[in-house]
């Protein structure tokens, strides 16, 4: 048998380029079924979202698995069926659907499959008294409630944002690398790291693939990565997942951090100027609104954000001289930036040297500090990065200061032994910026699969 | 301050868009130094390959870190630099170098960093008498071999697949999804599993996507992934790795498995025609010519494939009967395909019940075999895929058929017991398919960082 891979996809009209008058085949799964006195209704739930066919007693036919005639009363939700019959003008434009202008005038239904209970979740009933009641019934059913249209629109926006993310990086120069997640060594330090038996050695779930994507800036000057990352943290919050996808991005060559922080900030432009384009629906059936980036991006150092709250009365208390930034000026401060710069976005740098990992470049003018940078998106943190030390001297010195022992960092040091360029780079999580964009309470929603202290299923 | 975000380009010419005559700026790693009488050559590495810049004695200038004047004789392999000077057209148009048919005329020299040592690692000299020896050398430096222009060109090609893969199946209607790596049950059943404590319950790391690809299904009709998968296999092999990046492609409402062979014949044409187009360079470096796939592709059931082989007399035993490809038939029919054919790739199809996963679909007309095929390509297994049961009733008779309890995939049957289209889809090993682009005999070689029973640094 000879396969022609032409075949691929299907010719002529389709319900994605359809017209009013057109006659179309279409597949699906039954999302709701209205019977009315002179027929009804049928919500088919495709890739995108939901189209309503409707249903004529005299005219609409139904056949079941076999090709026997059934009633319209013998459909069911969530069954797999293909619809032939009439393109027209939606009467009423359901912002909920996906297919919003469009319906379709039944002649047949055929059933493909069907589900073995009638008792199916019922995706349209996902409303409970409390959300920690509804979180946890749609996190233990996780494989049926993502059918749920905001479900599928909160994760078609996060694969939106990864694909924009890799493609305007592609475009820049940039080089996809897969980074391994069973490591000798974590990456960030410190206790919250999974361990694991490879094959009678102890290993390491990585926690960030820091080390693998300098290394890959002195392969290929550029580098970027879409990958899980681990984290063994024990609180269970709605700002954490223990398994997450990290966007990470390290570029060689800089002049300095704010090369880092001006390609995120194009970055993020391009992000946001595609899930504009390619998400509409989904942004309108969240009512969602992207966030505002404009040209000119506010980029402040630690002290300096402490003096402006501090000047213009935008906190309770005076934080001037406090080492981090209080959970209210991150509040104060995306709010100023907004209000004065039109940004959801700010930029803040040069955070104290003992509170960042132990690669951030210090500052050659007040070593106390660093050359790196959180990013604030509406009141909450969505990056850090920064300059990275590219020397391995420093490294060591570095080191030891802190009481690490370099011999553990053979690889990751001798990088630096035979040379790399100046570099810095930044790490996204893909479940905040996803729930920041969209405005989810709980990052845990935007996980296809949520990973907690108390969940590793389904 | 304020970051200006379309200042993360440089502007005006550099060297990707200059011309004979132009002034360029360009940095990268310095990958050798020639000195002659006149001057020399300094060969720089960029990002895609080598550059090649000339030193005249009395035109070219050369500064340290600090700005001071230095000799030419003060330059050295992977000092990070950067190139000012005139772009000329290459005098030998060397196919080793990225940029071959220019080169640049060196006005200065700036060294931004230097190698800690002057005994780097010479990228240049990574020749040894045996393979196994050079492979050893080179997993165990990888943070600086992967610099050599042969190990650059090979991954930059892994890279440009799985691009090609994701921009290729986004276009079709698939979303692409990310699944969790760590689960409570393993999909492809077995020994092969790597274990870990989850706060204090056990855990495992995925071996495929397979459940969570079809549970998307169920969610948006076409699903794929780009994500690492576990195999705690104990042999170790040129063929095998024990953390390998899956390409995962997962299609409901298909017809039968034909659909889901034509669909992934047209994905590789596509990659195909991006790798010719974009790595034309890292081709012709790694000496590669890429699988020959024809409009129509071979198919051939597992017994017509005995058959052929048994009738034309091209494998020295006679295989007709037997429940598997012998390594002398993959061999055999890939050179029939590509004589007869002209078909890099032959699919393989209806391979017996009993050797496929419990989740393929038995076929209705002999259910002692499979609606599951192989791909072959020039005599390598390089994908399983198949049409999926999509029943719940027909999941719970195989898995009781074989021991196994329901009642440990739960979240799993619960999927169909909802409502499940018709589907299948197919899994390629990302490492696989680029040795088999490329020629490349250890798989290994195809991993940025590989781990195998014995290596897990760097």
């Amino acid at each position: 048998m000879l396969l022609d891979l032409t075949q691929h996809k299907p010719s002529g009209v389709t319900i994605d380029n359809c017209q009013a008058g057109d006659m179309v085949t279409v597949s699906g799964m039954i999302h709701n079924v209205r019977v009315t006195k002179w027929g009804g209704f049928i919500i088919l739930r495709k890739s995108r979202g939901l189209l309503q066919a409707v249903v004529q007693n005299e005219t609409s036919k139904f056949f079941d698995e076999s090709g026997n005639e059934i009633a319209l009363n013998g459909l069911c939700r969530e069954m797999a069926v293909t619809i032939e019959g009439t393109v027209g003008e939606a009467k009423i434009k359901d912002p909920a659907a996906f297919y919003n202008t469009i319906e379709v005038a039944v002649s047949t239904v055929r059933v493909l499959s069907r589900p073995t209970t009638p008792e199916v979740v019922d995706m349209n009933a996902l409303k409970f008294g409390d959300e920690e009641t509804l979180l946890r019934y749609k996190f233990d059913n996780r494989q049926v409630t993502l059918r749920n249209p905001r479900d599928m629109a909160i994760l078609k926006v996060q694969s939106t944002i990864a694909k924009a993310f890799a493609d305007f990086l592609t475009e820049n120069g940039f080089t996809q690398i897969y980074t391994p997640k069973i490591v000798s060594e974590g990456a960030e330090g410190g206790a919250n790291v999974f361990k694991m038996d490879y094959f009678g050695k102890q290993v390491y779930l990585a926690q960030s693939p820091q080390f693998y994507k300098q290394i890959g800036v002195g392969v290929y000057e550029r580098v970027f990565e879409i990958a899980p990352a681990y984290r063994a943290e024990k609180h269970n919050t709605s700002r954490h997942l223990n398994e997450y996808i990290s966007l990470d991005v390290e570029m060689g060559f800089i002049k300095g951090q704010e090369d880092v922080m001006t390609l995120e900030a194009a970055l993020l432009h391009a992000i946001i100027s595609r899930v504009v384009t390619d998400c509409a629906h989904e942004l309108a059936l969240l009512n969602a609104t992207v966030p505002q980036l404009p040209q000119q991006v506010p980029a402040w150092k630690l002290s300096e954000v402490h003096e402006i709250l501090f000047e213009n009365h935008l906190c309770e208390e005076d934080h001037r001289g406090e080492d981090d930034l209080a959970p209210e000026e991150e509040r104060a401060i995306c709010k100023y930036a907004l209000e004065q710069f039109g940004s959801d976005f700010v930029f803040v740098t040069h955070f104290p040297s003992q509170h960042r990992a132990f690669y951030a470049m210090d500052d050659p003018e007040d070593p106390s500090l660093t050359l790196s940078f959180d990013l604030l998106m509406r009141g909450l943190e969505i990056t850090s990065g920064g300059q990275r030390i590219h020397k391995e001297a420093d490294y060591r010195e570095k080191m030891l200061k802190r009481g690490m022992n370099p011999d553990n960092f053979r690889f990751y040091l001798d990088t630096f032994k035979n040379g790399m360029p100046p570099h810095g780079g930044f790490a996204i999580g893909l479940e905040r910026i996803t729930a920041c964009f969209l405005g989810i309470n709980n990052v845990k929603e935007c996980s296809m699969f949520p990973r907690d202290i108390n969940r590793v299923a389904p």
